[in-house]
């Protein structure tokens, strides 16, 4: 590398091991991107893509196409100055009630696999969203509802202790690079404008904020000195530059902070926390609700999505689906009804920790209360007793919460509770979260999630280790852990797994099962089946009931050629 | 250290950060070992322990209190030599449905901490099992079953690739200091009898072992050369060793071996492709399963319990809950009653992989066709795609399989289907697990799992870091991750976190909220509340429907010290 970093500041680049970058085409010359698998059998599997032109493989040549300072293209620019406001909305929601299908709809369906009909319907009816933000034009468009794919969010963002700009651009490129559909900038501190700029105007994915984060900084960090102007201005700038879904903790309402005071864990929201501080300071309602329908002019004037945030969520199992969090709850339905009215987009926000056995009730409340919008949850993490592990202990519930209907799964770092999350730590808790959201994939019998399973079984059941590797959501890792054991490249293409060693591996066994009875798939298996019903005819004649509590001993022979 | 690692193998001894080995009393002078965390607040909090003598203090004092020749204390050897046979039988079941409470079940209850006729009961009905032969007084009693908490079995065990048996006794020790409540002794190759003394002597909790794998050894690894009487005369061997449960693979059917033909990926199982080949290679029924009852006779004259194995059980998604595991499944249960009839425990073995939403319908029909037997499941996997993460990838399969009533689960490590454990692996798989098992145990309501995650809740809440370190799974991993971002010692009692810093810390803010509303616990969470009901009625009175979409400014006001 000659380049002057310091000009042109570097990110990771490349394709992932084992696949390339490939574009699927659609209408108005529209290019959806995927990563196209390439397999030894000469076969290749797209799988849905959320790196954007960072695992392009000219970025890894002399061209210099990463290039920060300017920014990715506008790809949809032509798409947001062609269209008119309805009635004063540049929404997809205002667009998809009145009955247009836009290009970010026909991009998302191509994405998805389904029919762009099914995505305005969705978008129209509420249960989906696609934020996009007319001002962050480089967005490649993604959807956010219970019938599509389950998305992951990841938080990125410095902090008054330690990071730097440079780190928070690549970890945008890094997170999406693992497969997380979003982002959300959560910086403190000075450079907070500046940071969010760099993020926006590198992003091929979505970019959320907590506006009120950075409004508590133009007051010095002291929440009783908010105010609705401030925080206004400062949803205008965030807006202005591009962000495209904003959560808003309007739903911590006066009186629901005594609720909390006899909780184990109080708020844990930072949100929830300043919300909740301003209103005893000023023994007023929160100006979040009370300036809502403002907030909703704003919002549907650039199609920012709401994100209708869960400030009295739980900060511990003892305190989940109390009182407080459902009181909240309750109010967030009001609020995503007005948002509607204004043609704004909408979702809500979830918990938090919560026990297995309480999950489910808050998918069904949030579905009926909050009108089917899209629920996102943080986790929830299913335990407290494991800090350091705090990526396993909430894929267990985000796994259960997807599967039950949750469309957007904000991911949980190793670090969580105890620290800022590194670069290995990001890839962890996206890893972890893909397995959540495609493990609820499956369940809710998604074709393009069972093919993805399917392909990565039948090589390893054919012991195409190259292709398992390729086809994994980590082809370093899984490459590396097996070449600890295994390391000579003859092994990649041996016939026995390195976990039972050459002489002992079932897989094997299994095939010479296969050879044995001739069988070769289901045409074969129907053959082998046919003759072993005939011999299972035979023994069934033989008895009628199978156990026979016999003392005989069994056949004594070892030549296997005196048998087919 | 002067010891000579030659006379004295050296394993990992001493007592788990933050907190220390202690006893509970029982009845005739039984200790029913316990981790003791000893809190900042002067409290402590008992959790269950699965370390055995090596993670007393002692053992890190100068006497050589843990030595790998001598073998562990015969605790049982007492309870053992005393009681008489019943009908021929010694096993628990036999004891348990005479109406006897034996040592083994009080024990077992002062462990779990429910009464000792519970345990009785649910051993005389087959719901629960206490695995340990005779010939094993080593070990510290436990119980599996529904009704008690969740436990993790760890597989460990040489290979012909590479390991060696001080690693092996070593990673028997590591597995237990993590949480696992019993192991597996999968060794194979020319050492295996000495493998397996030498875990025995020195095991704390019950093992377990697959007989066919050291059968095959005897026959030189050709399946079709085994026959029942070298079976059977290795399972009096491992009997005579004090082996306390095993897999038997005696539902493998010929009849079922065809419907595995046509699957993505075969059969899985080792003992269950092994006993496949060999029922084709004769073409004659299994002989684990032409003498079960003899297999039966051989056992309970040890009380060793049987864990059915499951050998047609799914490789891949896509052959979950076929028809091949199904019909297996069913055979189990006919081989469960007889097991019974004869006196002798029985658990019942379930997959393996399986999408989150056929998970249930696993312990639904273990629970139906094998009469409430304790189900123990390998996880399980709900996605194949993600290699190098197979802990996680299955922790989520774990926990809701537990939660739906599984008593034991088998543990998976980071290397599954890539390679052989490591020791950081097994204690990433056993840490998963016991994640898993504590997550299904909170959501049965068991009251100890409840008590351990508030405890750990509150300390977060209080910025008690060295509690919340101590009363964590992994209290090491946790402190070392909290001192990577904020290292100094006084950090520890800091009130804020590491994930926001000092300004910005929502716990902060909400305990500022306690202060000022002069809220400290349920007593002044009602006095805040009545006051704020008081500011809540004026305001429900002042308007009825509560949002208003009003355009005033909100109050200005920034000086906190004019309001409460």
């Amino acid at each position: 590398m000659t380049q002057d970093s310091s000009v042109r500041p570097q990110v990771t680049t490349g394709p992932i091991t084992g696949s390339h970058k490939a574009y699927l085409h659609g209408p108005r010359g529209m290019r959806i991107p995927v990563r196209r698998i390439a397999l030894t059998t000469g076969e290749s599997l797209d799988v849905y893509d959320t790196s954007g032109p960072y695992t392009h493989d000219a970025a890894t040549a002399a061209a210099p196409a990463v290039d920060l300072h300017a920014g990715l293209p506008a790809l949809r620019a032509d798409w947001i100055a062609e269209r008119e406001p309805i009635g004063g909305a540049v929404t997809q929601l205002a667009y998809a009630r009145a009955g247009i299908v836009t290009p970010e709809m026909e991009f998302v369906a191509i994405r998805e696999g389904v029919d762009a009909e099914l995505v305005r319907s969705e978008v129209a009816r509420g249960r989906a969203v696609i934020p996009a933000n007319r001002r962050h034009p480089e967005t490649e468009p993604m959807i956010i509802g219970n019938r599509f794919l389950v998305k992951v969010n990841a938080n990125i963002g410095n902090s008054a202790v330690r990071s730097s700009i440079e780190d928070e651009v690549e970890k945008l490129v890094w997170a999406t690079r693992w497969g997380a559909d979003t982002v959300m900038d959560l910086s403190t501190g000075a450079d907070i404008h500046r940071t969010r700029e760099w993020i926006l105007r590198n992003s091929p994915v979505p970019v959320g904020t907590v506006p009120i984060y950075q409004a508590l900084e133009k007051v010095n960090g002291d929440p009783a000195a908010l105010s609705w102007e401030v925080y206004r201005d400062t949803v205008i700038e965030q807006c202005e530059q591009g962000v495209d879904y904003m959560t808003v903790h309007a739903g911590v309402l006066l009186r629901y902070v005594p609720l909390t005071a006899a909780r184990v864990t109080g708020i844990v929201s930072r949100g929830g926390s300043i919300m909740a501080a301003w209103c005893l300071a000023h023994h007023r309602e929160s100006f979040l609700y009370t300036h809502f329908a403002e907030l909703c002019a704003i919002l549907r004037a650039y199609d920012v999505t709401f994100s209708l945030g869960d400030g009295l969520r739980p900060g511990s199992i003892a305190d989940a689906n109390d009182e407080a969090q459902l009181a909240e709850l309750r109010t967030l339905g009001e609020l995503t009804a007005i948002a509607r009215e204004h043609d704004v987009q909408v979702m809500v926000e979830g918990p938090g920790h919560v026990p297995m056995n309480k999950i489910v009730e808050n998918v069904e409340l949030a579905r009926q209360w909050c009108d089917e919008a899209p629920f996102y949850t943080l986790g929830p993490l299913t335990t407290d007793i494991a800090p350091g592990y705090d990526h396993i202990t909430s894929a267990i519930g985000a796994a259960r919460i997807a599967q039950a209907g949750t469309a957007m799964l904000c991911y949980v770092t190793p670090k969580e509770h105890l620290g800022l999350p590194d670069r290995d730590d990001v890839k962890t808790g996206v890893i972890s979260y893909r397995i959540a959201a495609h493990a609820a994939d499956l369940a809710k019998g998604h074709p393009q999630a069972q093919a993805r399973d399917d392909a990565l079984s039948r090589a390893r059941f054919e012991f195409r280790w190259h292709d398992q590797f390729a086809l994994a959501l980590d082809p370093d890792t899984a490459r590396s852990f097996h070449d600890e054991t295994l390391p000579a490249e003859a092994a990649k293409s041996a016939h026995f797994c390195s976990m039972c060693g050459p002489k002992f591996c079932s897989m094997r066994i299994s095939h010479d099962i296969r050879d044995r009875t001739g069988a070769a798939g289901p045409a074969g298996a129907e053959a082998v089946e046919a003759g072993m019903r005939q011999k299972a005819r035979e023994f069934a004649d033989a008895g009628g009931r199978v156990y026979l509590p016999v003392t005989s001993a069994g056949p004594s022979t070892t030549d296997p050629a005196s048998t087919p």
